[in-house]
C-alpha cells in the first residue's frame, strides 16, 4: 500500500462515525474548529510567515504571494466560514423520495455522504479550511493535498482542525493532510480507486487538465471559465458597459470573470468606443477582430484564434464583432468552457434563444457573470464550480458532496 | 480527427434539434421506431441469423448465444420498450428549483440533456435499441459501440432506428453506431473528451474495469454486483430460504443476483441444512467456511478469500457463518461492490444498523436483492445500475441521463 492508500484506510475507518453522526454534533465540531483557529492566530501567522519567506526567496509573483498570505482578518474569515457552515442545513439523511411498490415493499431514497473525498489544490491555505469544513459538514472524510508553497500553513491549519474535532469527539483522521507534496502523491490520489470516492481538483487549468487526464477515480472538473458577453443589437448599451466592466475588472483572476466580448454589428460603432473608454480606466488590453480594429484603431491588438480560446484571468479582453445572434451562439459554442455566458438584450426572443441554445452551467440575461458563486446562488459555501455535466453543474455546495442510497423494506417479497 | 471524433462532431450538430425538441415530437419518433422494428422483423431476424451462424462457427457458449439470439417475441419486446418509453414522463425542461435573489435577479434551475452519450456494450443486440431509445427520449445524441459478435444485428437495428427518426423529422445522426468494432474504437471513445459528455459501459466486470482504467471522459460505472444476504439470529428462516433461493437461482447471470450468504452462528445448524436442501434442487455448488463444512459436510467446497470476492453469475454460492451482525457488516464492507445487500431479521435495531452502516446503492430488509431494477423501482426503463456514488447510484432511468443548467435573468445587476 502506498502513502495515499494508507491514509485512505485510516479515513475509511474514521469516516463511519462521521457519516452517521447527528447534525448537532457536527455543528459543535465546526464551531470548535472556528474557535481553535481564532485561539491560535499567532501560531498560524508564524507558520504562514515561513511559507512567505520561502516564497519571496524563490521569487514568487506578487499575486501568488497574495494568495498565499494569511492575515488576522483572513483567519477570522476562515473561522467565520466554519460558523456559517454550522448554520447551514445538513443534507445528510434528507429523504429525497420513496414509494410503496405494488407488492407492498417500501422504497426510500435517502441522502448519504460520499465517503472519502480527495481535494488537490494549489498554494491557497484558505482552501485547507474551507474544503475540510465542507467535507466534514457533509459527513465525508477528507484527504487534502495542498501546494508545497503553503506547506507550513496547511500543516498548522490541519493539525488545529484535527485537534478541534478530536476534542469534539470525532476521530481526527476524518481530516488528513498529505505531508508529502511531491508530484507522486498527487498521482497516487488520482489512481486511488477503492480508497477515494471522489476527487476534486481546485486550481488552474493545468492542474485540472492533469487530473482529468490521469485520474481513474471519479472526478469533478471545476473552474475553468472562458466566459463571454454578447451585446445584442437591442442592448441597453449603458447596461452592457456596466456588466462588461464588472465582469472584466472587478476581480479578473476568478473563473467567472469575462474573457471575450461579442458585439452585434449594428451597435459596434457606438458601443466599442464606450467600452474602450470605460476599460481604459483599468488599462485593459484589447485584442480585437478586424472590424473592432477598424473602429477603435491600431491601439487594439489583432486577436488570434488562441486569444478567443484563452482564459486570460488578467486585464485582457478579446473582442469580436458578429453579424447576428446565431454567429454569437456559434462563437460561444466553439470556445466556451461551459461555465458562465451572458447576453445583454431587450429582445425577448433573443434572450430565450440564447438561454436555450447556450450549453453552459449558468446562462445570464442582463446581469453579470460574476454572480456564478455558491454564496450568491444561495447554496452557502461552495467547494468549487463544476464545469462538467455529471453529478453537479455550477456551484457545488454541501448537497453536491453527498450521494443517495435506496432503503428497501419488505416482509419476504421475492421476484 | 479519428473516427469517433468525426462521429462526435456529427452527433453534436444533430443533437441540438433533439435537445430542444418537444416531448410530443420525441414520443412520435419513439413510436415510429417501434413500428419500424415490427415492420422489419424478417430483415432483423435474417441479419441476426448471420451473427448466430458466425457465433456457432466460432464455438460461442450456449448462454452467450442465447444473449445474442433475437426472436419475433424479443423484437416485439424491444418495440414494446420504445412504446413504454414514449409513455414515460420527459425529464427535460423540468424546473428543479429557483429563487429571486436579494438584488432582484431570478435564478431558475432547469433540467437539460447531457449532450452526447456513448455506450459500450457486449453481444446483446437488445441494448442497441434500449440504449438508443433511452438517450433519444432524454434528448441526448448517442454513439453506440456494441460487441463485434452482434455486428450484423446491431447495424440492421441502428439503420432502422435512424430511418424511423429521420421520417419523424429528426437528424438521423442523433443515433449512430460505430461500424468498426476493433478494440481501438473502444479506446477512442474512452478518450473522446470534448466529444462525449458521458460514457456508460454495459457488460461484464472486465469491460467495466477497462473503461474505468482508461477513460478520460466522464464515466458511470455500472453493474458489478457481489451481493450478500445476511441471515440474522432472529430471522424467519423460511423467509430467508425463499429470499436466498430467489436471489441465487431465479436468474443467476444478472448483477442483482446473490453471491454470498452469511449466517448467524445461532441459527447456522438449523438454517444451513434447510438452505442446502432448497439449493440442491438447482444443483447450486456451495463454497463454505470451516463451520459451514462442519455442519453440511465435505460436499461443500472450502471457500477461499477469492470466492468471497467473486461475482460468480452462476449456480455457485459462497457461505460463511459469522458470530454477530458486526462481523456480517465487516465482511460485506470488505467484499461488497456497493450494489445490493440484504438482511433477513425480526430485530428492529439490527435492521436499522444494517441499513445505516452498509454502504451500497440498495440495502434491503426482508426482501430479495433481485428487485434492484429500474422497472421495479418505478423509474421505467433503465440504462444500467450505477455502482458508483457520483451522479447516479442504483438504477438509472431517463432523469439520470440529464443534467441541469442555471438560467439567471436580471435588469443590469452587477456585483
Amino acid at each position: 500500500m502506498n502513502l495515499i492508500e494508507e491514509m485512505g484506510v485510516r479515513a475509511k475507518a474514521a469516516k463511519t462515525s462521521l457519516a452517521t453522526a447527528g447534525t448537532a454534533e457536527k455543528n459543535k465540531a465546526l464551531l470548535a474548529i472556528s474557535q481553535m483557529l481564532l485561539d491560535n492566530t499567532e501560531q498560524i501567522l508564524g507558520e504562514n510567515g515561513k511559507d512567505l519567506e520561502q516564497a519571496k526567496a524563490n521569487g514568487m509573483s506578487q499575486s501568488m504571494q497574495d494568495r498565499l498570505l494569511l492575515t488576522k482578518e483572513r483567519i477570522r474569515s476562515m473561522a467565520g466560514a466554519c460558523e456559517k457552515l454550522a448554520a447551514l442545513e445538513d443534507p445528510v439523511g434528507t429523504v429525497e423520495g420513496g414509494h410503496v411498490c405494488p407488492n407492498g415493499m417500501r422504497i426510500t431514497k435517502v441522502r448519504v455522504p460520499m465517503g472519502v473525498v480527495g481535494i488537490i489544490y494549489e498554494a491557497r491555505p484558505n482552501v485547507t479550511v474551507d474544503a475540510a469544513a465542507l467535507c466534514f459538514k457533509s459527513g465525508n472524510g477528507v484527504i487534502l493535498r495542498g501546494g508545497k508553497e503553503a506547506f507550513h500553513s496547511n500543516r498548522c491549519l490541519a493539525e488545529l482542525m484535527r485537534k478541534a474535532i478530536r476534542q469534539a469527539g470525532f476521530p481526527e483522521d476524518c481530516i488528513q493532510l498529505v505531508q508529502d507534496t511531491s508530484r507522486e502523491t498527487s498521482l497516487m490520489m488520482m489512481k486511488a480507486n477503492g480508497f477515494l470516492d471522489l476527487l476534486i481538483p481546485r486550481g488552474g487549468a493545468g492542474l485540472i487538465r492533469a487530473v482529468v487526464q490521469n485520474a481513474t477515480v471519479p472526478v469533478i472538473e471545476t473552474g475553468t471559465g472562458n466566459c463571454h458577453l454578447f451585446v445584442d443589437a437591442s442592448a441597453d448599451l449603458n447596461m452592457a458597459v456596466e456588466i462588461l466592466d464588472n465582469g472584466k475588472t472587478q476581480r479578473p483572476s476568478v473563473c467567472n470573470a469575462l474573457e471575450t466580448c461579442l458585439v452585434h454589428r449594428d451597435v459596434a460603432k457606438t458601443f466599442l468606443p464606450m467600452m474602450k473608454e470605460r476599460l481604459d480606466a483599468h488599462q485593459v488590453e484589447l485584442r480585437g477582430c478586424p472590424v473592432t480594429r477598424e473602429i477603435l484603431g491600431d491601439c487594439v491588438v489583432a486577436a488570434t484564434k488562441e486569444d478567443y480560446a484563452t482564459e486570460f484571468l488578467d486585464y485582457i479582453l478579446a473582442v469580436r464583432v458578429v453579424d447576428s445572434l446565431e454567429e454569437a451562439i456559434a462563437h460561444i459554442s466553439q470556445y466556451s468552457t461551459g461555465h458562465s455566458e451572458c447576453i445583454v438584450t431587450k429582445d425577448l426572443c433573443n434572450a430565450e434563444a440564447f438561454q436555450k441554445y447556450i450549453d453552459a452551467a449558468a446562462v445570464y440575461v442582463n446581469c453579470s457573470t460574476r454572480f456564478t458563486d455558491g454564496e450568491e446562488f444561495g447554496l452557502g459555501a461552495e467547494i468549487g464550480i463544476s464545469t462538467q455535466k455529471l453529478h453537479a453543474r455550477g456551484p457545488m455546495g454541501l448537497k453536491e458532496l453527498t450521494t443517495i442510497k435506496y432503503l428497501i423494506n419488505g416482509e419476504g417479497q421475492i421476484r
